[in-house]
């Protein structure tokens, strides 16, 4: 399993993409020049196949590695409510959505990198078992060179390395951490950081240090192949800019882990 | 442009993988043992993810060659409803189709080995020329080697040979035709025929004489590549039985066009 | 809250309006003859508007009353799949699905009578209770005199029973029971009976003498306010007709609740 | 059919709801300050349900009249595409989503007071006479007391009136008119005005003088019983603003039409 890199460089990564039709979303041509892999949404919870297309064709003119965010179909709920889909159903879904995306890339040039699950999916392989089990197995039905993106300590990862697969630890610099290392749910206080100053200063020492305080005040250890930025709120490119500043400063580069 | 073949072989294509979820439509069980040519939806139309893997395995266990049978967004009408979409969305939306449908294929150990619009999309670029050309894009962007099946004399396949893309002439054994060589839409009496022994032998004139009887009467030519007949009505397997059975007694063989 | 009614009559209904455009679902001509309410889909798991017309106008003409059958936003899964809907989320959802209904409803000359959950949502509301009250919310804000359907003991029923709604205890005779009373979920042995004599037996047993045998053998007491045939299985029509005979053998009549 | 009122008052109108989970458009809490009538999505082109209870309870909070904007079925093409519908889906179409908003409207203490097709419906129903005549047909079935509002010299505004209806003329201050008093494509120059002053001004002619220029520089008469002003765009605010400005400055006042 990836840990955290040599302090040199790191990846960062940001989900792009997740325009739909009419309603936009993110800044995914200012984000392009901030990131190193865009995380790109698939159709289920965004993405129409015209927007998945421009912001393909803007991460590969960016130099910018492309992985798929694969994700519940749930439009109105942007794939952040959980749903129980049975695991022959879910691994369908999920190489659905790799071929989708697979073919958009292709036609601009580029391909899918790496995988990395959505919101609630990404929350549900945390520890369920079976749902963690069918994602992985559709990584290894489609292409079992591709790496995933996951939490740390997550049934997801453990799944994935058993299957073969490289795995690649993610930290999240504007997100809360719980002391047992888990993400702070979106309905909780502290779950979100908007400070970019903030959220450059987390990312410096995760990267650096390896660690991070959580919001009950316990400094944790986390394991950071990837550092993900999110590109969907009003000070998303802010953010991006900051951390992409801190490191500089610090000395860190970036570079594609895919 | 591929004609009519010699009388020795033909290719017999239905559409396949058009269940929803609960919702079934068609014996994909049976029809695969009687075509050489499946057009699996891709989930624009019809199929879920799940259905179009059940569908591709089928397929691939039976030896039927897989084709993509690509559509308008459109469940509820089950793609038989004109959608005045953009050219560059429609390209878009077929590239996405066209992957999701190859990613199923992969993990079922086959692949994608020809294009098909299907239902309103399949009429309108017999003579709407920015749908036509931008079907005809996608394929084009996403593996130009790909064949394509569309109707004698149509936009499309002009526009596909015009591209260098190989197009396969489609003959309709369980359709009505008018005098000028279009089907007769399915809003019209005569539209389809029921018949068994009927459909059966206009599929033998079809492939023999090249010839077909139109709605108002008129013997008229039909160039046919591919023999379709449907999967997805109540007698399909019957008809598509009667057809093999009339083939075979006349000598003629079948084997996929691709 | 309403128990087992007098011998005399009970209410019989099924899930109806389940179509979804070309995939059929059911035979509504046939069951409107045979029940006495029709749990008519909302288009949330089931039944595009034109479909839910028919069927709405098939059960006004029988005399038959209409209850709106609301459930999650999920077609592919036909709503048979838990989402983690937000409280608020799913109060504007049943809200949606119950103006739809009755708009359908009035043009043909009927109303929406009652209320009944489906699939999953049904199932979640017997426990969760954010997501039992958050249906009850939409019923109080829509119209408190419509009356709910529901499983004896659940959340559901008590929390509608405290907003003051009118309760109808449900009995299935053609679902597997456990012995606390819960049904047997559909992926597990047990929770589908489908010969049409034993699920008549079972009917008119949980009528005349409230009891059922549990799918461990545990004789358990059963309140039946409204008897649940289901509309959506090849033999459907065969049990509901098997269950109006043993009824009208043993002297119950038939008669809706609301 | 209602032409333009006296110069005392007029009705402003502008689409609200549209939004769709994640995904804002429009400040609709700020344009109900500005309008009298707001046209509320449905849920087929935008608007999921919990937006829709927001914009109507900010409408009704505002004395805002709500009014039924309905769709095709297009969430991706946010309706704006033509779709082939067949009448009698149309019908049953139009009759979901009148109902869908109605019980919403219920819930918050308002009620749907008029209807107006959105996007591409509006455009299609200016000619296409069977679209038009299910269009009529639904309003007529569901509450003929309900006034309609359309383009003057429309093909729906005609069937309106031949059913009964009471028939409300539209004038739109920020879109080009063709020199036959259509609206502009999209698609083509000069469709959408964007200049605050300058719509106010056109806004001011066309009530006070019912006139305005068409793109091609003709000066055509314009009868508007309502005014519209878009909700939609980055700009929407401020325009409305400098048009209720423009009109008060004329002695104009503003009050809904139903």
């Amino acid at each position: 399993m990836d840990a955290t890199p040599t302090a040199t460089t790191v990846d960062v990564n940001a989900d792009l993409g997740e325009s739909l039709g009419t309603w936009r979303l993110g800044d995914d041509e200012a984000m392009v020049g901030l990131v190193t892999s865009a995380n790109v949404a698939c159709g289920f919870h965004a993405g129409d196949p015209l927007t998945l297309r421009r912001t393909v064709r803007a991460a590969a003119a960016a130099g910018v590695t492309v992985g798929a965010q694969v994700a519940y179909r749930d439009l109105v709920g942007f794939g952040r409510r959980f749903i129980d889909v049975a695991p022959d159903e879910l691994t369908a879904d999920v190489l659905y959505q790799l071929g989708a995306l697979e073919a958009i890339c292709r036609a601009e040039g580029t391909a899918v990198r790496y995988v990395k699950p959505h919101g609630a999916l990404y929350n549900a392989v945390v520890h369920h078992e079976s749902q963690a089990a069918a994602v992985v197995a559709a990584v290894v039905a489609y292409d079992s060179s591709l790496p995933v993106l996951g939490l740390p300590g997550s049934t997801f990862l453990a799944a994935a390395a058993d299957a073969g697969l490289r795995c690649v630890t993610e930290g999240f610099a504007d997100r809360g951490y719980a002391a047992d290392g888990r993400l702070v749910p979106r309905s909780e206080p502290g779950a979100v950081v908007t400070d970019p100053a903030v959220v450059a200063e987390r990312a410096a020492r995760m990267i650096l240090d390896g660690r991070v305080v959580s919001v009950d005040g316990v400094e944790i250890h986390v394991s950071v192949g990837s550092l993900c930025v999110h590109g969907d709120t009003p000070g998303a490119v802010a953010i991006a800019r900051a951390v992409r500043d801190a490191l500089s400063a610090r000395g860190v580069g970036v570079a594609p882990f895919a």
